[in-house]
């Protein structure tokens, strides 16, 4: 599986796009309202759950796919406005990490 | 740097809020209503700007900061929702694009 | 038409929800979580649209009655929340109209 | 008071953007954005707090006055919004509350 990995699956979201002529509307800022879009089709699989009931969102295998289709749909568009931004967004996920380490020190352990 | 595949800042995230005993917060449901607000963070950048502008955001270096910034946000609560609820992001992307790719047929070349 | 006032149309979602026994589920914490996705319903419909489009969006008779009716969620959900929480939604936006006068002063004409 | 009603805060947020010539950045794809964002501020407040917690957040001055004015926010953009469209925001709730309660039968009382 060669694709699996972030650089392979960006390359091909802007081929699908490319195909089908999809480049056109994809500007940052209709990308970004369409990740947040998808960030909400999230939000409303769990928005009526308990704490508990969103604990165990994956043993109804109709939710479990659902939530797996909207995590595909909110890193698709992520990496599709990284694309068209330049962004690296492992880099600048790791670049965050470091800056709070910094910013939030751990407790010592006793 | 071996950290930079997705598996090792998933791995970096999870010792972060471990050592901070913040994992009693992290439910699936706070996970993606944290996902969404960052989302509408990077959607604040660009709220009021033309698609011209939207597409120039990263020639300002404070702008560019702000959003490399906001995409590791998203990137790092999509990736502790996937943690905690044992979802492979990057298998689902594939296989949703897999998908697509039969439900939007790409346009034959003539 | 006694119920076009906002404090009547809260009351009636208040029955509704009581007559319903969904009571239980109408949270601060879940009502902003279905605020924020039935806001979200509202972007959808204009994320890929130019700016013109967009502008344009009520003369089809399809998504003017689509855009009312997610208009119409969001009043609802924004209420609800006013209701649990014992917030007076109009008396809050005029106290900050006020202080918006005064924190973004109008240009003086000339 | 003539002001607390929603045509009157609808009128003093259309002087308000005319005023400071800002009505060229409130087309309704950029007044949805806006919406989503302030919904999300709301979000924000309310991310990590217990059902319970989230139900007494009023009881602290600072965090009540915070609520108030994401509620106001949120209002203010949802009017805006109407405004540029001609959409009657109490006739599309009072509209939508008619359908729910034939699409959502209450239950008889025994």
């Amino acid at each position: 599986m060669t694709e699996l990995d972030v650089a392979g699956l960006q390359r091909r979201l802007a081929e699908f796009a490319a195909a089908r002529n999809w480049e056109q509307y994809h500007t940052p800022k209709n990308l970004v309202a369409a990740l947040s879009v998808e960030a909400s089709e999230l939000v409303e699989i769990f928005q009526w759950l308990t704490p508990e009931e969103s604990a165990a969102v994956m043993t109804d295998p109709g939710t479990a796919h659902r939530v797996r289709d909207e995590v595909a749909d909110v890193l698709a568009y992520l990496l599709q406005l990284c694309e068209v931004l330049g962004i690296d967004a492992l880099a600048a996920l790791s670049a965050k990490i470091d800056r709070n380490e910094e910013r939030f020190p751990a407790p010592k352990e006793e």
